[in-house]
């Protein structure tokens, strides 16, 4: 049975809105590209900044078909999709590779399944026996830590932190024993427009 | 000062030593192989594996000079190059770096300073007042995280976890408790030649 489904492909995107078509050379590899170009069904996270994507990707490598004749539903994780789009399970959007067609999961930036919706999608189509194929490309996550200095042999991500002041606070705290008890380096990801408040917590704390 | 100062380049390698040639288009982006081949200053892991990867980069990106010609130290971290280059420390592999030439750091495999050596010598150039520059490229912690379906918004990656059977056991089920407890995916890397014994202690633990 698993001979007749397609492969589920996890796809990166670049970071960020900005200059789409000039990063593609220097965060996707070019088989990477050349896959992305030839996939016509879609799974992503939203499908606006998917096609400015895509339509930067056929810069590059021209695409299987174009953009609106694409099949490309939106996934946004389990509890986001709760409220947009009740009782869409992941099994659902999943329809296309149990029918044999090769599916791209894409996310807004980065990779798909890492601090970004993904997963429940990728468990799934593991139970149907599908392959999965990671494509290589950017992490914020990874870039930051390799760029840090800091220590790369144990980390822990730990999403966002608590945005109340008070809660941010012993987060911060409680975050800092740990990373002198476990001698693990921690990460978080915070909105651009609360990184100035994040520094000051994290200077004063 | 700052700007006579070179800019220390983190450079990926390929995951493994099989095929770097054939891997080259699947896990680097051109703007990063064409960096690469720019670069003739050298800190990597062990020299044998960088010049075999520099001679897959030279395939798709003609080298600036040759391999011979390169200027390149190894650095294997803190504990391990105590042990065979006494005495050496980061700051004294980063020379090049204070004579205004960019560097390469790289590591056997994955990308440099992420369970691999590489994050005394990022610190080192940052307190220098040097450039780092993170480039994209494979690592098999966020490719398996992708491809597993686990929890993408909070993990842990815990570098080796002990041999010894008796401490294996009970580092799983310390990693078991934590990892309901915080809800976070755990990650550790095993050697091929231990890692049927690994899965035979998570089965049965």
């Amino acid at each position: 049975m698993s001979s007749t489904l397609g492969t589920l492909f996890l796809v990166p995107n670049t970071l960020g809105d900005d200059g789409r078509a000039e990063q593609l050379p220097w965060v996707l590899p070019s088989e990477t590209i050349a896959k992305t170009s030839q996939l016509t069904h879609w799974i992503v996270e939203d499908a606006k900044t998917a096609r400015a994507f895509l339509k930067a990707v056929d810069g590059v490598s021209p695409l299987a078909c174009t953009i609106q004749e694409m099949q490309m539903s939106e996934w946004r994780g389990l509890a986001r999709n709760a409220k947009y789009a009740d009782g869409v399970k992941p099994i659902d959007l999943l329809k296309p590779l149990m029918a044999g067609k090769d599916m791209g999961l894409m996310s807004e930036a980065g990779v798909p399944g890492v601090a970004d919706p993904g997963a429940e999608l990728v468990l799934a189509a593991h139970k149907l026996g599908a392959k999965v194929k990671p494509l290589v490309g950017p992490s914020s996550i990874l870039l930051g830590l390799m760029a840090s200095g800091l220590n790369g042999q144990r980390f822990a991500f730990q999403g966002y932190i608590p945005h109340d002041a008070q809660d941010r606070v012993a987060k911060l705290k409680q975050l800092e024993v740990e990373s002198r008890k476990l001698q693990q380096t921690q990460i978080w990801i915070e909105t651009p427009y609360r990184n100035t408040a994040m520094l000051m917590a994290c200077l004063n704390t």
